[in-house]
């Protein structure tokens, strides 16, 4: 059986993984692929003597791994921008394949990095950066080529899902977060899980492979979940909803929506029900309908399960010396087109609003006036005489869908009504329809 | 760009939809694959005028498609047994590949057809035959290659499925079953939906591929819905329980459990909350934990869809003229092992029990002692004072995880009590774990 040398850069958590899931199915894995997945190199900026890397060379250097003219794939997984991004064009010029599990590198450099690498006809697959675990690119990629997709909507952020989750309780933003990091789910930094910067680097992944189009994390819209309230997630939960912190991918005629923000979901879909810090991404193509991958969004194995999954595509053309490629990015580049992706102002989504209001008569009829101006209809509302307070009470709407900026200019002409104190709480809501 | 030439055996529910899909995302498939998928040839008992066929040569002679030089890959459509594994044998003595949506034939001639097929170096790809629209082959053969997949479980009979799914709300299983017939979910002769037969074979083939072992349908345990009562439903729902129809297939260190059967499932696992036509998956691997996958199991485009995928995966073969493979069940045949499929007998599980007792004192001691005596530990009991009938009331158990020899041999036990009348339900329940 024909080895295929692999060389690993990064031996933090998804590349301890790798490696511990390499040694311990080495023989599974290889009566799957056809062909030994060799470790023939490894390099990271500190040892790893609990890995038992026993005679596989190690350096500090992750440019020996690029040097060694053994290694048929090099897998990038030290993570960040300029130096992953150095490491895997040197390997392309090299004429190696390439695996990564650093979606934040193929969401701002990935054009870049497919561009380099087809002109060497090397594979650069990236499976393990989105969704951890869960074969949802390959699903996109493969699974559903039959399929325009119309839209994706995804729980692509599982420390994001784990404090709504907990917030349901009525827990706040601050204590929640706290408690993630504590548990090791949240970075240090979290502003990247929070705020929806990771999110959005899948998201933009996803939503090219879907729709054809070249990645442009640059213009995905991005909102997080640090101003949420576990009183709005109530009042949410009382009109038949769940807040979850979505990445959504629409194609439309005029344009693509790319949009990761809180998203108020019926209770009845079953992306609702994923709670905690697992992932859940929903497909909708014209043949298929929908159809849901779920599964662990990170962990050091479970994101060591995709990268395999990758070697082991990327073993059978090294193995049978084939010419063989699924395109970057689902499409092949002549079939990339550029439509193009909308501005927020343009989005189309139905909305929770919950507006602090004088409790006198006739404020209800001058709100309703405004939504009623813009062309805005009401699909629920709710009034808590009980929670008056200074003479105020909330009072809570669901929309139709409705376009964006329509719905930006009512609340500002809500806002500026005397009977208003505060600034009106808006929160997209989504049918999945 | 170049042409793969197809041909289509069989105009029926996903014949026709396959022709559909083809023609409207030809473009949009092109982009994906790098080549035209050329519909050359299609055949059929009787022509379908509806569909359009324009200038592509239709006959009603099916091998009018093997004999054409010209095609690729023939696309059998026809269902059933013989005949369809004459074609397919014929197709491939051809050389041609084949693509399929036929579980019964891979099910129960896949070891032979996938011999002759790597005789010849073609492929024969089957993603529709399980789970319809729902890419679980692919993800099992190479999304999660990575792992040893310790178990799977899924509901993978949408007829079955919506019976069970109504009979929540009290109504009994004939009526819900008349209705499905007449919704056109169910097939007019309905025992391989409602008897398992069905399940276990798209069971048989998935548990050949996540455990590396030739196909065996006729070893799988089948046990069909027919017989469950709208009382024990609610009854497993008081104790925090759904019930659902599972195919489970689980490895063990002494083989593997390949079952179908009524199964009671914890509430709070996302797979008790999948309710009518749709299919879902649960996998579980060693690195990766848990993956779920879910989507429509049935109807015309959205098998085309998974036809279409494997279409999709045959012309890049074709075009390229690669010799890269995956093998036919997931595994290379020198890694294909004879782990042997247990007896029911051998089974572990948990039950649920409801035995109709005489309400005077000592009865239940005399059964707690015979469940002791076979080791048997009861998980939760449930009398119900208020169904008292005739003198009797039922007592419903449920126990821990044992072997099902035991629980049988308890049960005899039971049933021979001068106390106890009628036969004790017995229904097996799974955490998961
Ligand atoms: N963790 C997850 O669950 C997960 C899930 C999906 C995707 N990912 C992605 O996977 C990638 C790796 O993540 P991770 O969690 O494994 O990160 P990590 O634990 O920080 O591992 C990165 C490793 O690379 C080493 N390294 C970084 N730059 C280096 C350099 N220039 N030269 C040599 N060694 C270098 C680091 O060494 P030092 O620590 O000594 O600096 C560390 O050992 C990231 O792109 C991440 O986004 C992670
Ligand atoms: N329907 C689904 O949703 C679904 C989902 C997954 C998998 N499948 C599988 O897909 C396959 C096809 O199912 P289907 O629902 O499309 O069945 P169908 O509607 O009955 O279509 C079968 C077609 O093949 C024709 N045919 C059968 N034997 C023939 C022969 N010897 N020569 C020429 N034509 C022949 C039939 O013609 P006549 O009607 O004139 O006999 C009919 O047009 C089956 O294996 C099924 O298990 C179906």
């Amino acid at each position: 059986m024909k080895d295929v040398n692999i060389g690993i850069c990064g031996l933090g958590t998804v590349g301890g993984g790798t490696w511990e899931v390499l040694q311990r199915n080495a023989r599974l894995i290889a009566g799957r692929a056809g062909c030994n997945l060799k470790v023939a190199r490894v390099a990271s900026r500190r040892p790893r003597p609990d890995l038992g890397l026993g005679d596989t060379p190690f350096s500090t250097d992750i440019y020996d791994v690029i040097r060694d003219p053994s290694i048929d794939v090099v897998v990038e997984l030290i993570g960040g921008y300029d130096e992953a991004r150095a490491l895997v064009l040197a390997a392309i010029a090299e004429g190696k394949h390439v695996v990564t599990a650093n979606k934040a590198l193929i969401a701002v450099y990935g054009n870049e990095i497919f561009n380099a690498a087809r002109e060497k006809n090397v594979i650069v697959a990236y499976e393990a950066g989105v969704a951890g675990g869960i074969p949802v690119m390959k699903a996109i990629r493969e699974g559903l080529a039959a399929n325009r997709i119309n839209w994706l909507a995804g729980i692509i952020n599982g420390t994001g899902n784990y404090i709504l989750t907990e917030m349901r309780a009525g827990r706040a933003f601050d204590e929640v977060l706290k408690e993630a990091q504590d548990l090791g789910y949240a970075e240090a930094d979290p502003t990247f899980d929070v705020e929806g910067t990771d999110a959005a680097h899948k998201l933009t992944i996803m939503a090219s492979a879907a729709f054809g189009v070249p990645l442009q994390f640059d213009r995905a819209y991005t909102e997080g979940i640090s101003r949420l309230t576990p009183y709005d997630i109530s009042h949410a939960e009382a009109l038949g909803y769940r807040v979850k912190h979505l990445g959504i991918a629409r194609s439309r005629e005029d344009g693509i929506e790319l949009r990761v923000h809180p998203t108020l979901v019926p209770e009845g879909n079953l992306i609702a029900k994923v709670d905690g810090v697992t992932n859940a991404i929903l497909v909708d193509g014209d043949a298929v309908g929908q159809t849901m991958y779920h599964g662990p969004g990170a962990g050091d194995e479970a994101t060591a399960s995709s990268v395999i999954a990758d070697l082991v595509d990327v073993a059978r053309v090294v193995a049978s010396g084939s010419d063989q490629r699924v395109p970057y990015l689902g499409f092949e580049s002549e079939a990339v087109t550029d439509h193009q992706i909308l501005s927020a102002d343009e989005f189309r989504s139905a909305y929770y609003l919950r507006i602090q209001a004088l409790d006198k008569p006739g404020v209800l009829a001058k709100i309703a006036a405004i939504l009623s101006d813009q062309g805005i209809n009401i699909e629920s509302i709710m009034q808590k005489e009980s929670e008056l307070h200074d003479g105020h009470i909330p009072l809570i709407l669901l929309t139709h869908t409705v376009l964006e900026k329509q719905v930006n200019k009512a609340i500002s002409e809500i806002e500026a009504l005397p009977e208003v104190e505060d600034q009106v709480v808006r929160i997209r809501a989504e049918n999945f329809l």
